[in-house]
């Protein structure tokens, strides 16, 4: 590699936040001059669509980092952890979308509209935080600068696409299944997820909260970099393909009101308020599927305590909640001139 | 009409939750001598099933109340409102599923788990709640009891059935159209209700809430007879076709640990707790779909106040949340003497 050249690799190159990391790079012109497309040994020497044209996917092995700056991984926690300190080691920045490296202490977790500043003491390795904690914390942090939040309570409507490829054809198939008489079978989640509710995502930890139910609340504490925000979820997947939405109440250390937030939010970055009940405005994953921004609206004073707020917010969480916020994370590197 | 005679009338027979009504009638073995089904002149002539045979459908006016003991209805507000007064007067007592009636201070808004007495001072009305306040108070009240419940946060996962026969319909014709190449067309939702989640249920009121939410806010007080129990609501359509799902944050005066409100609810009357992470066991609207009992799971304790519990609740809408609330109302007129 010579001067001025930056070469690219995206990890996982072959699943739904793959390929859409290979499309934020192309629509957002990354400056790029090679793009390399890895995965495991079952899908090398499949092609993955860039461009006008295709890539040959490689095998990801120890020593694919050589000549490689930036290293995008979506392959899942296990080869995260596996092949991101070999990629590290060979000088490769690694912005890592698996839970493997987010809670390290030497890991800066980012969402860029939020803690920006934090990609300074990185040690190669960046993590992406979980989808359904980047679309929330970019609607706290406005609000959180203005009033102080002191207590979160999220309820959660997760897309299957947060699982990945296998489970949008798993919801695909049940439908089909399902219209045409058939016993649906579920493989990817534990129940039929076609027509139904899961309030499980992720496996059982402490307390009988899901994985990503402590994801939510110990990751907003990161990236708010601020433990005093005290956080509860409940996290559900819901028979929708693309698009997180997530019921929101907040209680706040100063008043806000109603119109104050949505003045807030309409100010800060990556948020589009969307918020007009007489037009019947309000976000849904339709509206935000393939959009970059985070939709918030159904804006209401919390009338049950002093300084209370309930928000409806939703995001696509291929984009904003995976794709386009690792790709935000390199842009924020090259702006800063940490790479290439 | 005889001594020992019960004329029943459903009126609105030929709706979801009118169906709904008969088959509990049926399947509890209600004394009633004849049931008489209504509906619009629209509908008048046509046949609903009843047992082994079918009900000829009614023209409802005025004068139909002659000689009926008991009317169920759900044939809309704007009925209820005009007809419910006829049948009153006619010495009928009306339980009514519409809203038209709920926050009237004449007439009792009844939960038979939660204030039965309440029917006691009936004036020949008595309105059955809304179908998402149903299944929360019948988990409310217990917990209350023990431990006297200041604060309730509550998002709702509503099944399209809530809105009527009509939108179970438009749901399943929107999936039929998406998976065959077309445009889906919303005709009784604001929006396309198939793989998307809609932030308004009812419209919109003071305070940017729904009447939905309004309504989740004003009955739990007005059925749990304690003013001092504040709720905060948002609720959601989601596409489901049966069972509602509520994600339900609760703060008591007194400290609950999630096995003291396991055991509490497990005595607690149509309640069944299920709830046992390590079997993946927790309520799912598929699981409570045609069943009579609220479910009740993934009970947590919430470490962000020092009394605070997570709750998941899941009922079938058409059935306790409408039809079945309806008939154990009559059931228990009849129990205390006050029918027939």
């Amino acid at each position: 590699m010579g001067r001025g050249d930056l070469v690219v690799a995206v990890c996982g190159a072959t699943g739904a936040v793959g390929r859409e990391m290979l499309k934020t790079l192309e629509q957002r012109d990354f400056p790029a001059t090679t793009v390399r497309a890895f995965a495991s040994a079952r899908s090398a020497g499949t092609t993955v669509p860039f461009k006008d044209g295709e890539l040959v996917v490689e095998e990801l092995t120890e020593d694919s980092f050589k000549g490689i700056h930036l290293a995008l991984f979506s392959a899942g926690g296990a080869t995260s952890k596996k092949f991101a300190p070999h990629a590290a080691k060979a000088g490769c920045i690694v912005v890592d979308n698996s839970s493997a490296w987010r809670m390290d202490p030497e890991v800066p977790l980012v969402v860029p509209e939020v803690n920006p500043d934090d990609v300074a003491w990185h040690k190669n390795i960046i993590a992406n935080p979980n989808c359904s904690t980047i679309q929330m914390v970019v609607v706290l942090k406005p609000l959180h600068d203005a009033a102080k939040i002191k207590r979160v309570i999220v309820s959660t409507y997760q897309a299957v696409s947060g699982t990945g490829q296998k489970a949008i054809t798993e919801l695909e198939t049940q439908v089909r299944q399902l219209f045409n008489m058939q016993e649906p079978e579920a493989k990817v989640y534990p129940y039929q997820i076609a027509f139904n509710c899961l309030p499980q995502i992720d496996v059982f930890s402490e307390g009988d909260y899901t994985f990503e139910e402590i994801k939510m609340i110990k990751e907003t504490a990161k990236i708010m970099g601020d433990e005093s925000i005290k956080v509860t979820a409940t996290t559900v997947r819901v028979p929708v393909f693309y698009g997180h939405s997530e019921s929101v109440n907040i209680e706040t250390e100063e008043k806000l009101t109603a119109a104050q937030a949505r003045a807030i939010l309409a100010q800060a970055p990556g948020i589009t308020v969307y918020d007009n009940p007489s037009e019947k405005f309000y976000p849904m994953p339709l509206l935000a599927a393939g959009e970059d921004e985070v939709f918030v609206g159904r804006i209401r004073e919390d009338q049950t305590i002093d300084n209370g707020l309930n928000l409806w917010i939703v995001a696509d969480n291929i984009r904003k909640g995976a794709a386009l916020n690792a790709v935000q994370i390199a842009e924020l590197l090259l702006t800063r001139g940490m790479l290439g």
